[in-house]
């Protein structure tokens, strides 16, 4: 089967990952209607294409905080690599550093930051932080992360209870007993692992803005909040003083009925005023959702499921190609759209006022 | 098979019931489409969930009236419930006890008020009433209700003759020869009991807001209308001096065409201007349903089929099911959405605008 | 099978018409897209129904310019009756009259005007008009009508060619040998009959208002004009001196892409300003749809294809059957609406603000 | 089976050609959306009818930039008609002759312009051109266009590279070895001919509006820019000084996210201000959408797709079929939209203000 774009990679994953792995990946909240709005509201957005402009010459690098990437789109935070591919997170970060992007990896990892680390030596990299009631196991992740060049600090701020995801209750869903959350090994020793692969409750729902001056304190990373879908809150992130939002729902697995983030993306771009960046997730599944994206307002957007699905195919390989398509398929959405460089993109692009 | 949420009782009933049972259950008037819109409003409704709140302490109870609850759902009235279980309302009573919420008993059980009372004493109940071209009837199962102690009196405004329900119609729907309506044996010994167990046309077309003056002299107990869709109504209901209004549809039963429930409370909330409380029912299937309505101003949300699903599981133990399924929805919704309490829940909570 | 709402007419007559006859009483011109929205455009229009008023004693009498009807529903022209039923327009008039309701009988009757007045004497009878490139035909047939007693002329004004329905062409359609076109035998005489029953091109497509004043001098009968989807038409036809509007579109049969005519009926009852009666054709399938049009300034409706298949039962009674379906619905209807008369049916019933 | 219209071409061409080929004509960019949203607005635009207006002499002839052509129905440009018939654009030539209308050759034709013209002679012919990294190709084009008798020049503008047409991908798409792009057979000797028989890249990606004067340098035709769905470009195109302007998006072929050409039409005749003409491209696939287009101001409307199918349905014979049921069901539709002649067209025509 020719893989053609990333909907073959669903299919793939689809048939051969066991039921239960496929479930967790894909599984939303409730009804899972936000999971399936994510991709939807894509469907709603109309272009405005410019003709008859020089695309000879493309160039879609784009950069984060700073540091350049060779397009905007990296991987966004998901748990358990190895439901996906033997070699888990080191394939991930493998396949970004190869494609010159920048990789989030999670709390949740079945691979230690420092096997991630060392599987692709200067690779981009922010490490995505759950805090835990034990805040001295989340304290000792950060400066693990820092120290082993980490570059970001991606706070999680919509969980703080886990979504209520149906197929893996009915599922029954628990890693498998080779398979572990290696960066939190020796935290819950021996206790309940019933809620994926933790004891249940072990996050801390008592967290609030007021943890970014604690999470500054313990790093000079700077720290991105992921998880931001109103005005209200972006707001609040900027008087933080953090460096970045993720505008997302965490896939649609925690509260089901919230927006896609397409449609929320406006709002937050809108209140921070330029003052941080503002990125994005949920929902891409081809080149021209992230030209929408990006003529919205987003610096980059994460890919969290397609990412899975490529490592599904054939680990870092696969994940290569999934990035490559979308790669290929950005650039030409933007020529088509009229645009040579990323700084060509803008709210132009789209129907703005039929949103 | 696992009970994960409220669909899963549904398919339970479906397949368990019999069918004309389950047909008058599911029974919508026409075409269905009020029926089916109560579920679909829900759907177009987007949260607007706030992040990184306090939710570490959770507190879902709310006060009917001055009564505490454990949390905004309670029973709404519908009749036969022998149909579901064979102990009929007692075992809802003693669900909606333990649940420490309130259960709406209705004109048409098949168990007397005596019994239901009986059954779980103590618990919070009101009493709904159904008005009889014979208005001795009615007088006598008002003052019985208030002399059992029920706490509020639910007048059923909608229901002028009875909406067309094709399904019970083909079915030839009667009750089988071994339930009754206890609560009106006698009122009419020996008739033509076609009309849902009782005589065609019982019921007093000609009631107006003066008998809400009427009722008033039978008894003290508050008196909430249910039925209510305009705001033109609410002020009557405010001006006769009613506790409160169920914005309601009949479970789309009544007219069809009408709004879907929660599509018309906002006027009805903004009608009342915060003088007296408005409950709403119909289509609540999830907790964050709940946690709409309760944004865009319900003070309490009731639920009519999903209790006759819990009920035909497995009678009180299925329906306590169904209502603590609610009820963790319902505080993880609001976590997830950013509110420890009730009282931080507002319109803020949803995408207003695009109501 | 129970014969419960008219829906189930539609599949009785599917089921036992022959396909040619079914296909040409179904047909709509081109993607039948006008003829499904007809239907579809009930669905989006809601309520807003007033509880709590006296609705003991309804009375759902109108009157059609003056002469009193039972209930505001007529019976639109339609051709052929033969085909649904052997005694034709015969059965139509005698249900109607039963009824006491208007018959508006087609120039493409299978049964002259004699025969249908003959077969119910005393009935209210409208006759409707195709003008013809020959005027003597259709003079002709206006004085017959009016010497039958017939009490309103309703012109035909949609139909200068007719429209393309896919699946007559398909299925060649033509009448069966032993039916004619009663009303114009003679007038055609010998002619190639491919066009439904008549030569090619027999009707006149340079008809423009000014014949209203040629019918005028034909005929003291009252004008009504049928087809009329715009303001701009509604004012005309208040200027030339009709007495009546028929908001139609020939049940779809015509200009694919045209609107509902629900939709089209608020813009022609403004124009009219109450200076002459407005009715509406296309969609009615329940009694709710009754009470909508009502609500939106329509005097009266008129059903044709439910009529058929009231005819394709069981000719007089099973149109009768129909008619009474639709009038237990109105009452109904009316009645959970709040209205126990016609007079009380305006806008307010409708969320008007949202059309 | 009859051939009533034409989704009945469409049909035997799925049916008949080889799947390589039909999807080589039916592929859109890829999740095919702006291809299919090419024909869904239409069914969202509603006619307005006017009636009783003299509609007996209808005249459906137009003038493209003043040739008189029989109906405002043309062929686009499409390339590899010999995949649909053995003939290829010969028969198309013919077929556009006898009908009396445009036929606007592509560069990818696979009979040499020679051919297509003396195929038939006299006929109304544009040219289509891309402009290929080679100019000397595209200048000798143009030149060899204009001698041949050629009328216009269609500079497509919507192709600096080629669209993501999966189909083709995963058929691995080529043209049949018999088959040559003749018209540039010898520019590109030799090569790897893997994109749609060319060499990958072989069109220029630099073109801009500056090259609209470069053309201007090598013919007198009047040129016509093909692709434009934006007033930002309309107003360029109206300031660079051409002749026309076809608001077309490639039958949605290359960027997919785009407007549907009917729903981008109002913006780009609004900003010409009747400076020059406009026509319109994609989802023509009646005689009413050729109304709607004229009513939003096209001058003329071209068909693709349509027009393959009749090709493959009997070469030259069913193309003519093709633009005979187009060209009756346009005359109807005017007719019972009240329009004699196209002058009669307007906005009026349309529910303008629910665009």
């Amino acid at each position: 089967m020719a893989m053609v774009c990333l909907s073959d990679f669903e299919a793939y994953a689809k048939k051969h990952l066991p039921k239960i792995a496929w479930d967790f990946f894909a599984a939303g909240a409730d009804d899972c209607s936000t999971r399936d709005e994510n991709i939807l509201a894509y469907k709603r957005i109309r272009f405005r294409p410019r003709m008859l402009r020089d695309v000879s010459v493309m160039d879609i690098r784009t950069k984060l905080l700073g540091t350049e990437i060779s397009f905007p789109v990296g991987i966004a935070p998901t748990g358990f690599h190895q439901l996906a591919w033997p070699d888990g997170e080191k394939s991930t970060a493998r396949a970004a550093t190869a494609m010159n992007t920048c990789y989030i990896a999670s709390t949740y990892s079945t691979c230690t930051l420092e096997e991630i680390a060392a599987a692709a030596p200067g690779g981009i990299r922010w490490f995505q932080l759950y805090i835990h009631r034990n805040r001295a196991v989340s304290q000792q992740l950060v400066q693990q992360a820092e120290a082993l060049g980490f570059q970001g600090l991606v706070l999680t701020a919509d969980l703080p209870y886990t979504g209520k995801r149906r197929d893996d209750i009915r599922n029954g869903f628990r890693l498998p007993p080779h398979m572990k959350l290696k960066n939190l090994e020796g935290a819950f020793e021996g206790g309940d692992c019933s809620e994926y692969g933790l004891p249940p409750n072990s996050l801390d729902p008592s967290v609030t803005w007021n943890d970014i001056y604690w999470l500054r304190s313990l790093t000079h990373l700077p720290i991105i909040v992921k998880g931001i879908l109103t005005k209200e809150d972006a707001e609040l992130a900027v008087r933080h003083g953090v460096q970045g939002i993720i505008v997302s729902n965490h896939g649609g697995r925690q509260l089901d009925g919230g927006p896609a983030t397409i449609d929320a993306l406006v709002e937050v771009v809108d209140a921070v005023q330029g003052k941080i960046e503002v990125y994005l997730d949920g929902g891409i599944r081809k080149g021209s959702d992230v030209l929408k994206a990006l003529a919205l307002g987003a610096k980059c957007v994460f890919i969290g499921r397609p990412a899975l699905w490529g490592l599904a195919y054939k680990g870092e390989e696969g994940l290569q190609d999934v990035l490559r398509i979308l790669q290929d398929e950005f650039r030409l959405s933007m020529a088509l759209a009229g645009c040579a460089s990323i700084s060509e993109i803008g709210r132009h692009l789209v129907q703005f006022s039929k949103l």
